[in-house]
């Protein structure tokens, strides 16, 4: 099932080993804090325990939103890549 | 609908209008670059064409994941505030 997991957490280093945590699941990087990817039911609730885990009692916020079929069909998406003129300049996003 | 809006912008001029368009339509910021909210199918389509027309043909990525009753009900969340002795550190997330 298509998820999404958005994070919003002060601590870098905290920050940095919740996106190894979902890298390490196959989701795909769509934000600086935000993946998608497929996960099944076990594996979105491992997920979050590892989070919750890395976390520990720090202040953050992680959100795992799964998305069915229908849904998933019916999200909308702009996606423009950055023109070939521009391709040498740094992307900070 | 509650519905995730994600967006990737390097612009930040541009990323900061996006955050204004999801504002108005009564989203909540639930990270720097991400909003949930509840929007009918015609506001879902608005806001992307409203997102869609501040970014021009500028470099971006904007995501819109409506979630049904049923998801949303399996969204699996981790809230964790500020603990009060930490209170006055500033927080950049």
């Amino acid at each position: 099932m298509q998820c999404v997991v958005v994070y919003d957490i002060s601590d870098d280093g905290k920050r940095g080993k919740i996106a190894e945590v979902c890298l390490d699941y196959g989701m795909d990087r769509i934000q600086f804090s935000a993946f998608l990817g497929d996960l099944a039911p076990t594996h979105q609730e491992e997920l979050m325990l590892k989070a919750q885990s890395v976390l520990g009692k720090l202040p953050g916020n992680v959100q795992l939103f799964p998305i069915c079929e229908k849904d998933w069909n019916a999200r909308r998406v702009i996606a423009q890549k950055q023109a070939a003129s521009e391709e040498g300049e740094p992307d900070d996003a």
